[in-house]
């Protein structure tokens, strides 16, 4: 049945975090033929699929035992069109996210979202994830730039969703039940991405050390106040600084109430200055701005490297909302003796405390905690790292609190509608979210 | 069953294109109590409903026979809440667009999405719709711009889809399921639009007679070669124009080429007056290129006025096609001896060519051939005035030639997943497009 498909042997890998992938075979298809056989051979011998593009999801997305795990990363990824009429790129899903935006970026164009792990992610991961990133807070996730997909069903149909247009009114939207359904739907295969022209306006990015984390959350209600809508508005606390210092060599100033990277069009400068009066600030361009937006963009990495066990966190609340969840946090350190370094896109209200433990027996009590906070708050438990596995029982929380239990049904409907034989990243997301709601 | 639900005996009403409804019975809820109400009745009594905000739909979205029709217009018209910290609007269903808009902009807000009928529509109505506008071609249309829905579904519950939230990653995407659903899923009671600040940079409008539709069309590429995002970009051709002046007193020039309106922001001045060279043109700002764009949101109007009856079309090609398709209307034009006149959100490819008809025995056959075009080269039969009933078919066609037949089974899935009672405007839409597929 996987006649002419490229297939090893499973052997172990494991995620970013660390989450084992155990597959008993793993494939890698040259085309959506192969994945055509590949679905086919998984239907009939009732066996689940995983995707495997680059291995960086955070909520045990890949987590397998005894699985098919389809690599898309060796020859799936290619950039098929870019087109500087239609604004749109077509890609493979293995094509790594940075590659495609040098490649643009050479056109004039860029693709905006970019996940901190936009140096090794692929496209395709970030699409079944919608993924968000930096510039989310003027340029939306992922979500907002897909604007067609083909993908294999289930069932071994091929299809395309969406138009690559961008307007469309041609049937419900499927596409965006797709972006973001981690691979529990189908396998995506081709990608047309909406792309749009470099800023032509002057950038400045500020490196600014603020009183506190509270502080710098005031100051981004400020911001909104006044109307101010930043490329990016980034947070990083003392201990992240410290962690990037010493395994980056950062070269930033270890000050107690952390970092606030914010960067602006040329005619804000001035409103910001203000704002940000009575701290100490540096006013970066060009190359200079770009090492911090890379700094920035690996600290998770430097964090990592500071504990046995690390928890990356990524709770949405509300801009109006960020004080209060932030002291919450600080509630939840002191009660449990814990570090727990943030990392924020403070702009849209997304926060990643990353718990630092030695011991992981408290782990998921802390997790739940944290993740509460959101959803208390009328927020989200992820903004941008998605559910897998280790977020589905919050995930029933929160659309039975916030949603409704029939929403968590209507979902659960359109997982059995589409992949009725249960092979697509099964028992996680959405379905692991209902079986563990059901069985209260 | 409807205690203390407000309603009258059934009247005849008509839509903006002369679609008849004729229910049997119109209520007014007062609140989603009410509808909830209404939606149990209508299913025990298995009696479809139709939403009516303002009756400004255009492809017969609203047409029925005996039907309860659900107006939102009387009593579920408030704005709820304008939130400045977290940038969005919670609005009823039946609060007018343009009178948001005015709220919005007193805070300094703006909520991008403009259909012509912005003046008249309701909220509810063009989120449903997920409608378009002038505005598109740089903000996009009504399904880029929804954070979260209150919907009444057919099972009576009341749910929440989405968060009000930038990002939020909590399972499946219902939201863009149920905007642009055509009120076949659901019955919405509160809408959270995002909203976004007035733009800071000065803009410019400017209103340049073109040598032709197709020269309008190059011009258009030339803008995407050039990497140039403008605000919006419209074009009327000399029909149009003469209908505005008869209609309107417009006091454009009547000239045989039509005329392109474009406004950027300042720093494209001087590229766009390059570009335009050759050509008449004059450059507005404030009242004047506020009358510009009012005179062309009436364009329909006051065509409409010209002739016995018009079939208003609404296709969507890549930009790249754009001259091919405009030849190809103008071959339609010439062999049934129509006049065919274009207006069009030509910057992101949508056409609105108006069949005027006194003879309607062809309405129907010309109004294919022209979906067809779309269709051919990789377009969309809609941009934003979505499918109804007229369109139902030319969508089955669409769908089973780009996407595959599966697609329409998925969607027609999705419909008897989420009102398996079929009362939810029935026998339109994807159901409607689904069924002509099946009996082929």
């Amino acid at each position: 049945m996987l006649e002419g498909v490229e297939f090893t042997e499973g052997t172990e890998r494991e995620d970013f975090v660390g989450f084992k992938v155990r597959p008993k075979i793993i494939v890698y298809p040259k085309d959506e033929n192969d994945v055509v056989k590949v679905v086919n051979y998984a239907r009939e011998t009732k066996t689940p699929i995983v995707v495997w593009g680059a291995g960086t999801s955070l909520s045990g997305h890949l987590m397998c035992e005894g699985c098919i795990l389809l690599d898309v990363s060796k020859y799936m990824n290619k950039i098929l069109e870019i087109n500087d009429i239609d604004w749109y790129a077509r890609v493979q899903p293995g094509v790594n996210l940075e590659f495609l935006n040098k490649k643009l970026m050479e056109k004039g164009f860029f693709f905006p979202p970019d996940p901190a792990s936009f140096f090794l992610c692929t496209v395709g991961g970030a699409t079944a994830n919608s993924s968000g990133g930096m510039r989310g807070v003027k340029y939306g996730t992922f979500r907002d730039w897909i604007l067609a997909l083909k993908v294999v069903l289930p069932n071994g149909k091929i299809v395309k969703v969406g138009e690559p247009l961008r307007k469309n009114r041609g049937g419900y939207d499927l596409v965006h039940l797709f972006v973001g359904s981690e691979g529990t739907l189908g396998i995506i295969t081709e990608i047309w991405l909406r792309i749009t022209p470099l800023p032509k306006r002057k950038v400045y990015t500020i490196l600014a050390y603020m009183n506190s984390l509270e502080d710098t959350a005031e100051t981004i209600v400020e911001l909104r106040r006044k109307r101010i809508l930043p490329e990016i508005s980034e947070y990083m606390d003392v201990d992240v600084i410290k962690a990037l210092n010493k395994h980056l060599n950062a070269n930033l100033k270890e000050s107690e109430g952390g970092a606030f990277i914010i960067s602006i069009e040329d005619d804000y400068l001035t409103e910001i200055k203000e704002i940000l009066k009575g701290r100490e600030f540096i006013i970066t361009e060009e190359e200079e701005a770009e090492r911090i937006y890379s700094i920035r963009a690996q600290a998770a990495i430097a964090l990592r490297a500071e504990s046995k066990y690390m928890f990356v966190e990524d709770i949405v609340v509300p801009v109006s909302k960020l004080i209060e969840a932030i002291r919450k946090l600080k509630e939840i350190e002191r009660k449990y003796r814990i570090r727990m370094p943030v990392i924020a896109h403070i702009g849209d209200g997304n926060l990643h405390p990353n718990i630092m433990l030695d011991d992981i027996s408290l782990a998921e009590k802390i997790f739940e905690e944290v993740a509460r906070i959101a959803i208390e708050l009328g927020g989200s438990i992820s903004g941008e790292h998605g559910i897998g596995f280790q977020k589905a029982k919050l995930l029933a929380e929160q659309i039975v609190s916030h949603n409704g239990e029939e929403v968590l049904r209507i979902m659960k409907g359109i997982k059995d509608l589409i992949d009725p034989y249960g092979i697509m990243n099964p028992n996680k997301y959405v379905e692991l979210a209902y079986n563990t709601w059901e069985k209260k």
